[in-house]
């Protein structure tokens, strides 16, 4: 039946990518193409023009009491599965952006519907409990069959939190207690009577001007700490005070890498060198270096293995802490389940931030000392959600069941090789491909990009940008073969309308 | 089979107080002692000594992965019901501390539970929307049958968050917007090049120095921006880098109130003579002035209706806006919906956050100004969790159902006449007796705190502390008559072992 299936799909879904299709004739790439979702459509199907009147006239009553002026499309999840997004006009997209890369294993997925009806689940709706203080009794458990099962190599605890803002903080946080418990000579030092009054009125020594480095179009979230280390674009950080925190240069590399492998070298050394020279000379001495394995929110930018192997050196040389921000990159869409793994550290970060296709929040560390010396320093009430964490674990048994990190390595060359195809094609609307081996974490610049993502609809797909001139490409880890087909196809008719 | 219940709750948690007593035979407090929920046990329950073997181990084994300093208890959720909350051996104790505030109409609340198996809630946690952008088509109802439906009187609009600290921040945030248009003159004005150019790196004029300020004891949450406003305690502060925010200085009353009328008025007008020289002086200037209704964290400090009205009039003078804090007020607990209707104010606060017994969170709004004057300026991935706002969309029907805030205004009036004849009978134990027609919201400084606290447990009730000296009650919503005739007895009994 899943081969009937398959049929018919690719029989609506037909590609004219033919690099694609000598690819998907290999048979490992064959088995991956079985249809995760029996009932998802075989194709996009267009009602009306986007949005229709349905999502018009209700985005109107939702603009009354909430700010839709960032509203994408108004969405009827009843009706969306799988890879597909409905909205109220009938419309069914391919959905390649998936909820700004948090949906991992697709609208309405039979297995995280069991769990949602689960007992467990119920309780940790109902009786939130103050994870801090009153955890229940099986917290331990559900960390270490889901949120500990991943951990990152070398990482064996967690902090658990709400969303990406608040994981990065709280590891910031816990990076400054660090520092500061460094400098007074360990755990068992007491704070100086100056300590603790001049923090109460927010001035040094006991609210030391200390700072975290992030790079040049780093994101890492919004709220005040977050926000401080996020340089995106100015829309994200207007008007809103800062931190007096360092910015590295993040390396510019130039494609196709491969004629470029030199130049690109010296790049990442200059991006390099002027980071470890921040770190000594910065006037609010660095407590930790933050950095995306892929900037994502800041235009998809990429540096080799061998600058975060350099990053992690000169972290450890200047006894700063090195925290990777998983957020967006984490959970399996670059063909490993952390990003980080591709990079083959010779010692783990000291701390992995995850949110978004976690779909619960925190960091991970290894180093005890990254416990705080004395409780209540590092708390708050909730501390997390247990019903986000039950909806993780079976993300994760999902992933498991499926294979679906490897899956999406291999979907990704797919789909790469078939980008590849369309940029030769097209060489002026397909620009610096890039996301080579990260899985389907892969995008390109586009003079034209706002006019190429508002004609995606039109064509039967959701797709966003990042950065200024980035397509960004976000599909599920449950994007297989023929999705690939359709979304190739897709984009060879938006750049045919341009 | 009410009354039965009733007379047999009576029978076992017999009290020695005879205000209480006296007050429990007048016609409305009868009628509300009917109990909510008719599988409560009638009293606490101790089988071992508390923590018994079983959360001892399963502490121990939990704190191999996660920090378990600041625990207080393993709980065993499955059997905690009502006001009772269950460790692993069997313990069941009558809990007036509730997750911190956290939980308002009992552990496994029969209509919260169908709340959590309805097929609404299970789209919610299987597909996650980024709200800003996909927001599900009945996401306007859900907030109009829900957070809305109890939006403070003048604020008709919400943006959503996750917990009290982003609630806080994102309001900071908008706070800070709206001060920068106005200096600007208007939505309409363009940010100019050196505006854009400087926010990348973090000065002024881009990411100004304004500040918010806060009081003296106050507690915001413990994210950069919100900690900045944060003055409780140092160990919430210590180490962590904090904005140069001034801190007002907030009342500090006589008790009992009725003999220091005439000093507790000199001494507001003093804090709020302060307030607004600080406000006219500070080096940065004062975008928002934020304040809870009742200091929670930092003792239970109140403030009479007369300061608060002040407040709002020097906000108003000197053009700043004026952000009350309920996280831990709102909802209920104080005998109002809101603690803020207490005070009877010409013109609504600009802002009112929540969370905590809401069991999401965001802050309300009225002026449309305060959208900020482009989208994406407010704005993150998930932007609260509509599986939650279900939860308080339930919790906000079990209220009306049940009339929980009228209800816990009259057993906050019952309760503290109870405490008031320990307070006379045990003066040394019992100061400063606070929250007199406040609801629930009732705490009192006694000198052996913390040896207080500790011996709660043993006495078969989960009480907590705020402040250094403080003993704070936060019964859920749901607690009545005979839950505060046990309370009063457990008190009695704790006091006699100190």
């Amino acid at each position: 039946m899943a081969s009937i299936a398959r049929s018919s799909l690719r029989l609506r879904s037909v590609t004219r990518v033919p690099t694609a299709r000598a690819i998907s004739t290999t048979p490992h790439l064959r088995a991956a193409a079985k249809p995760f979702f029996a009932d998802e459509p075989a194709a996009p199907q267009l009602a009306t023009a986007i949005p229709g009147p349905k999502n018009k006239a209700a985005t109107a009553e939702l603009d009354k009491v909430f700010d839709v002026r960032s509203l994408n499309m108004l969405t009827d999840y009843s009706k969306s599965i799988g890879n597909y997004i409905a909205d109220l006009d009938g419309n069914v997209l391919l959905d390649v952006y998936a909820q700004i890369a948090s949906i991992p294993v697709g609208y309405n997925n039979p297995h995280l519907t069991k769990v949602a009806q689960s007992p467990e689940m119920i309780t940790s709706l109902i009786n939130r409990p103050a994870l801090g203080n009153f955890p229940s009794a099986d917290w331990a458990d559900i960390l270490n069959t889901g949120i500990l099962k991943v951990a990152p190599k070398g990482l064996n605890q967690v902090f658990t939190a709400m969303a990406g803002s608040d994981a990065n903080e709280t590891a910031y946080k816990a990076a400054f207690m660090y520092y500061r418990q460094l400098q007074r000579g360990g755990p068992e030092k007491e704070f100086t009577e100056e300590e603790l009054k001049t923090t109460m009125t927010n001035q040094a020594p006991g609210s030391p001007q200390l700072s975290i480095m992030s790079f040049k179009s780093g994101f890492h979230g919004r709220l005040f700490g977050s926000l401080s280390t996020t340089r995106s674009k100015p829309i994200h950080k207007l008007d809103i005070p800062a931190f007096d925190w360092p910015q590295a240069p993040f390396p510019s590399l130039k494609y196709p890498l491969e004629e470029h492998a030199q130049e690109n070298a010296q790049e990442e050394q200059r991006c390099l060198q002027e980071t470890e020279r921040l770190i000594k000379e910065w006037h609010n001495p660095v407590a930790a270096v933050v950095v995306e394995p892929i900037q994502s929110e800041g235009g998809d930018n990429h540096a080799s293995p061998a600058f975060f192997r350099g990053l992690r050196e000169i972290t450890k040389r200047n006894n700063v802490l090195f925290i990777v921000d998983e957020v967006q990159t984490g959970v399996g869409a670059t063909g490993k389940f952390w990003a980080h793994d591709h990079w083959n550290l010779e010692t783990p970060p000291d701390m992995v931030t995850f949110s978004k296709k976690a779909q619960t929040a925190g960091y991970y560390y290894g180093n005890p000392a990254l416990r705080p010396n004395k409780p209540y320093r590092q708390f708050n009430t909730w501390m997390g959600d247990p019903a986000r964490a039950l909806i993780f674990r079976g993300i994760i048994e999902e992933i498991e069941r499926l294979n679906l990190v490897e899956h999406t390595a291999q979907t990704g060359d797919y789909l790469y090789s078939g980008l590849q195809r369309l940029a030769e094609k097209y060489p002026e609307h397909l620009q610096n491909l890039r996301g080579k081996g990260q899985g389907t974490f892969i995008a390109w610049d586009t003079p034209k990009r706002d006019e190429f993502l508002g004609k995606a609809k039109g064509v039967g797909v959701n797709i966003g940008g990042s950065g200024v001139n980035a397509v960004r490409l976000r599909p599920m880890l449950i994007f297989q073969q023929h999705h690939a087909d359709i979304l190739l196809e897709s984009i060879e008719k938006i750049i045919k309308q341009l």
